[in-house]
């Protein structure tokens, strides 16, 4: 069915969830941690609904593929889209507005970031959205096949090597358009948020300041309780209705039970009308527990279409749905009729297609068993979920089964910080916006308190992922409108303050 | 002569000399830029003399070969030198003191930064002295031919993974010792002085800051001019002397004309007392070039035995010899009288030895081949030695015929910043000594100005190359005995500072 397909595609795009069952598997290892390969079946997306109006011209710049070695590796073309329209050029020392590009198609990103579109005219700045490597049509030797044939054709798919593509990638830009002097403002949501941050940390010399929306940048080792993701998501279900919660949460045991049964599967695939019969029940959890996870994430005040078409606060209606079956609705009637809300909400779909056959090679599940270690765990008292106990020797061994490698749990917080992060940055660095929404369930990995009076935090109760990043809507909320006016002033206040800082030293 | 030969050894473990032939041939190259290969016959030195006597335990540790790729490439040991005899220990946040070790053998450079040891008891801090990869004991593909024996096993040798390497060592040995809150601080003189500073900006969560000795992080590119090194090398000349520098400035035809008479070589070398004769005239040029800048590098105001045995400000005992011969002296035996004062000042060689096979493969050269492009220029007008344009595209040419790689010239700046420095760290980064002496000839390519509170610059008008960061003498200047006590006091307030941030913060 397109219609699944289509959510598999997308949400691979923004952070993807590492879910609970990394590779469920009948007896022994039922719960470890689960990537986000089961529902990654390509990542080429080309959501072009009528909406976006964004004009652009695509370019392809020759990248190093290891920067931080002089080995001979052949180059490879990154593709990034680029606007002028409306930048005031390098008289005027216009700026550059720069998205980091995360994990996906690049295009996608520039269609379902809105926020930077809207403001380039005002700031008269210049737009550009470089894609990440490995990504869209940024692949290296010559094909996606072959940069994801193994773990030496992917080594160069880390989050340094893509920081550095982007600092190249700027300084050249900068050199071609005379515009050495023109302040670079980075833009960057989930991941792509991270590498914003990052970016403003460890390039400080090329950008001025970086808007971090929803960037989990304390989701790795223990530095924040790895329930956190998982609890988050269940208190947004909590918040609508307990009794939807508790249905949810009793509902693992009644798949599990009725699953042991002999026509247990047959029965489990017509409730849930899925279009071939299910080979196993973990199939069916994860398709379940992830509709919970992206429902969390997307919760947005207003119908969208982000990962799937959705009411305004979709979980409100799924909890609606869950709650309101006539009394002797089943437990799993209810079920079914919730996350037919995350699905189907335009009723389009007869039956649900389940991928079974894992691509396995998808350029996440590749940063997540290397680098992006996040450990998550979801508990017996707070989430409504299985429990989970992240073991991350199971981990390790799946990463190695699937793809040669061998994670490193710890590089990431050696490479960019994240244990006692308020004290590091209190007197170091500036220009970070932090945003979050609090129904988001990654905003628990993220910089919830200002750290400084530059590094600061914005969050709103009501916001989910990214959302300020999104175009503008006649539905906005007022908080919505106001944190976007807040980011909008603090982003002047780092280009005038270059402005004047430049001059001072100019004056020299 | 061994004489001789300890001087090449110990040459290449300060910031070498990127002197003005890189490989002179006879007609056409006739002033390419010369790299240090030609005196750079091994690299493993002890100078273990006696007035050092510092206890430490060596020890090594595993570090990935790529810290910036999944590549499966081997492990290599990486050697430190600690000593924890003063050590606070963890109850007490006891400050760690790490140097940042550069292109060398760490043993002659813990040898040679007393300064560190003789700070460590009153603070109460542990010392280590980590080797830089590639470098010494600390080399990959079990040993150093090996490791240097082409452009793929070499392509791992750069700042950046030198610099992941410290960090990865300091996080396991913060773990090890339970150490996770006590405050690290930066050391290092030269390109160890640059290593720190870039450790401080890059990796803020390791160290609190960093005192970065004579480090010309600002050679790159065009930031400063090409002709810096070398007029300052002049200058150090002129001021002592005009007739002197004018002696020297003249020799240069002197030479040249000298060796194209018939017998213009076997003369050349007998007034050089070289053991062997000439083969051509660039090779004395070479050893007369280098002389020069050492001398100003090492232009100390007591008597010392960093590069050679020297007297306190040598560089005015070499230009008294070169003024005071009897009138009819020859200019070329007034240099030689001068240059006897660097290569013998004991008076115990007979004869000089040239070392005319160039090792070629010596790690430095393969840094400045691939990251570290310096350009040095010779000005016509102000400088003492032959005149010289930096021409990168016969650099390129040369680096690739030696070792089969393209530099990166404009890959530093991109990584670290420099250009526009003091607008991109007004309101970034925090903590940063950079302390110079002024006749230090990369002195001209380091920070002279204060770039904000806590970005500061200590200058000298008499220091040389990181002479601050040598053990205290009894002929120390008031100048140099002040200028440590300000390093003292401001390395203080960092670790104060943490200390009270940290309690701001874990009282949150």
């Amino acid at each position: 069915m397109a219609r699944h397909g289509f959510s598999r595609t997308l949400v691979v795009l923004t952070l993807t969830v590492i879910a609970l069952s990394y590779s469920r598997q009948p007896l022994a290892l039922q719960h470890s941690p689960r990537l986000f390969a089961k529902f990654a079946s390509s990542t080429t997306s080309s959501s072009s609904s009528p909406q976006f109006d964004y004009h652009y011209e695509t370019r392809f710049f020759q990248q190093q593929l290891d920067h931080f070695s002089f080995s001979d590796l052949p180059t490879f073309p990154q593709r990034y889209l680029i606007n002028t329209d409306h930048w005031l050029g390098p008289q005027h020392s216009g700026p550059i507005f720069f998205y980091c590009g995360n994990e996906g198609d690049i295009v996608w990103f520039a269609q379902n970031t809105g926020f930077l579109w809207e403001l380039a005219p005002s700031f008269g700045a210049m737009i550009v959205f470089p894609e990440h490597r490995y990504y869209g049509e940024s692949v290296p030797y010559g094909s996606k096949d072959e940069a994801y044939k193994n773990a030496t054709t992917l080594s160069f798919l880390t989050a340094e090597q893509a920081l550095a593509d982007f600092s190249v990638l700027l300084t050249d830009l900068k050199r071609n358009y005379s515009a050495i002097d023109c302040p670079v403002v980075l833009f960057g949501g989930s991941y792509g948020g991270m590498l914003a941050a990052w970016m403003r940390l460890k390039y400080p010399h090329i950008a001025v300041g970086a808007l971090a929306s929803s960037a989990p940048i304390l989701q790795f080792e223990n530095i924040v309780p790895p329930k956190t993701f998982y609890d988050i998501v269940s208190n947004d279900f909590k918040r609508e209705s307990s009794t939807c919660f508790n249905y949810i949460k009793q509902s693992w045991d009644e798949i599990a039970s009725k699953g042991q049964t002999s026509n247990g599967l047959e029965l489990l695939t017509k409730t849930f009308k899925f279009c071939q019969i299910l080979n196993r029940t973990d199939d069916l959890l994860d398709w379940l527990e992830s509709a919970y996870s992206y429902l969390a994430m997307v919760n947005y005040p207003y119908p969208s279409e982000f990962m799937m078409p959705l009411p305004g606060y979709p979980i409100k209606e799924v909890c609606r749905r869950i709650d309101g079956g006539p009394d002797g609705t089943s437990i799993l009637e209810r079920i079914y009729e919730g996350v037919n809300v995350y699905y189907n909400y335009t009723g389009e779909a007869k039956c649900f297609e389940l991928d079974d056959d894992p691509h396995g090679l998808d350029g996440w599940n590749w940063q997540a068993c290397t680098e992006m270690v996040m450990p998550m765990s979801s508990s017996q008292e707070s989430s409504m979920f299985p429990p989970y106990e992240f073991n991350y020797l199971s981990f390790e061994e799946e990463c190695f089964k699937n793809f040669g490698v061998k994670p490193r749990p710890k590089w990431i917080t050696t490479e960019f910080g994240g244990h006692n992060i308020h004290a590091a940055l209190k007197k170091f660095g500036s220009n970070i916006i932090f945003s979050n929404g609090l129904l988001d369930p990654w905003s628990g990995g993220s910089v919830l308190q200002n750290i400084s009076e530059s590094i600061v935090s914005l969050v709103t109760q009501e916001g989910a992922h990214h959302l300020d990043l999104r175009a503008s809507t006649e539905n906005d909320p007022d908080w919505l409108i106001e944190q976007r006016a807040t980011e909008i002033k603090l982003i002047e206040g780092w280009i005038n303050e270059y402005y004047q800082k430049n001059e001072a030293v100019f004056d020299m």
